[in-house]
């Protein structure tokens, strides 16, 4: 029976991984790789520096040209969804093709594999197939929002408070309800700029765990939101693309 | 100057401990242990199994008496901080006379320190009494929700739409507005139980990652709610205490 990993890799810090990871990076023959195009060519070079140090076996990195996605559909989730199904299509070919039975393949997945990542939906979508079996194993890893918290040394949450993990595009249509620390992902549009005159406390970063770090806290003031404003594009114009995630505190009173 | 480490070591797989983490274990010379009694034996043998496999330098264990805590009070959050203000006043002791000038201490965190953990708000207290010096970091590790939506290979969130954390006493008073998925922790009331009726689906796990771990989900029916709190209650009579987690899910249309 072909196996399959869906590895979570740690926030860019490749002292992130775990013993477990580095246990199942060893057991594989097939790394899977989107080719995202050369503004993402940053993380496939940290990629490949997390397999130089960790795999000490023979192995082969298959890179997979993502299908096209629509950016700004009318419709996110059907989208979304027709993008997975086109993915789908294209792994399960790969797996035929590159993945001999009682062989392994791995996806590498940046930060947790359960947390905003489309794998373990693709992995999903190639099985319900049914074209091709396999098994699959998912390993958590260091989520981009445990090591931004971790960096701020602050908490996700308050004492005996509730937390939201949304969307820029989920927090562009208001405050959540019942909430009062709210980590957004996602976000393109620097969506925080609208919550500057509530009392908020926010924590930003930018490539949190790489040598690019840049992280950014205080109260959420127009000026702290021009600032990270200003901070963060200087950054994705330097660097061809940006990895941010912040959240958003109303201190408990 | 003193240097102190409070380190994620994940939730119960020793495996699941990061370079970065095993990096600072070797950093250590007082590991403070909080001595919660015996009914965590079990907890305290992990914690030693994690020291034995990785530590490979000398170091000292220090069992701190954790100061009485009321568990049913009026006012939660004023209960919690009135705690927390007693243990501050017994680390800073433990502090001052058990670590000198220039050495490392660590507290090793369950999960990730970042949730639902009181050891930064313990380190950030000592450090407000302004009575002890020291530089600090946070190492983060893989939390318990990590660990448990790996084990029941699903993700955290469904495409698009946003999580919340929450507390069993929390969700006592009702489903969050805004959210399909909902993480409860803390929960000794199977507060599950209240949504039985709601087309909801539940991962539930408890020992996630030790050899004791068990894993139920599927539609939240009262079937299954019962065979949960059925389960949950022989576990925690059989170890003498228990770790567990779920999600709740609403499937999105």
């Amino acid at each position: 029976m072909r196996k399959l990993y869906a590895i979570g890799i740690g926030a860019g810090d490749p002292e992130h991984l775990t013993v477990q990871a580095i246990d199942r990076l060893n057991r594989v023959d097939v790394f899977f790789v989107l080719d995202k195009g050369a503004e993402k060519s940053d993380l496939v070079r940290l990629r490949q520096e997390i397999l130089d140090r960790y795999v000490t076996r023979p192995y082969r990195v298959v890179l997979v040209a993502d299908p096209p996605r629509d950016r700004t559909p009318d419709d996110y989730r059907a989208a979304v969804a027709d993008w997975h199904a086109a993915r789908a299509a294209v792994y399960e070919q790969f797996l035929r093709s590159e993945l001999s039975p009682d062989s392994a393949g791995a996806f590498l997945v940046w930060g947790d594999p359960s947390l905003y990542d489309s794998t373990i939906a693709l992995i999903e979508a190639v099985l319900a197939r049914g074209n091709v079996e396999f098994e699959y194993e998912v390993i958590p890893g260091i989520s981009s929002i445990s090591a931004l918290v971790a960096r701020h040394r602050t908490t996700m949450n308050q004492i005996g408070r509730s937390v939201q993990l949304t969307t820029g595009r989920r927090l562009a249509s208001g405050w959540p309800s019942d909430v009062d620390d709210v980590f957004v992902l996602l976000d393109a549009h620097t969506t925080f700029d609208r919550f500057t005159a509530e009392g908020l406390h926010i924590y930003w970063g930018a490539y949190v765990g790489t040598r690019d770090e840049i992280l950014l806290s205080g109260p959420l003031t127009p000026a702290l939101a021009a600032q990270i404003r200003t901070v963060r594009a200087e950054a994705r114009e330097r660097h061809g693309w940006i990895m941010d995630a912040y959240l958003l505190r109303r201190p408990a009173a």
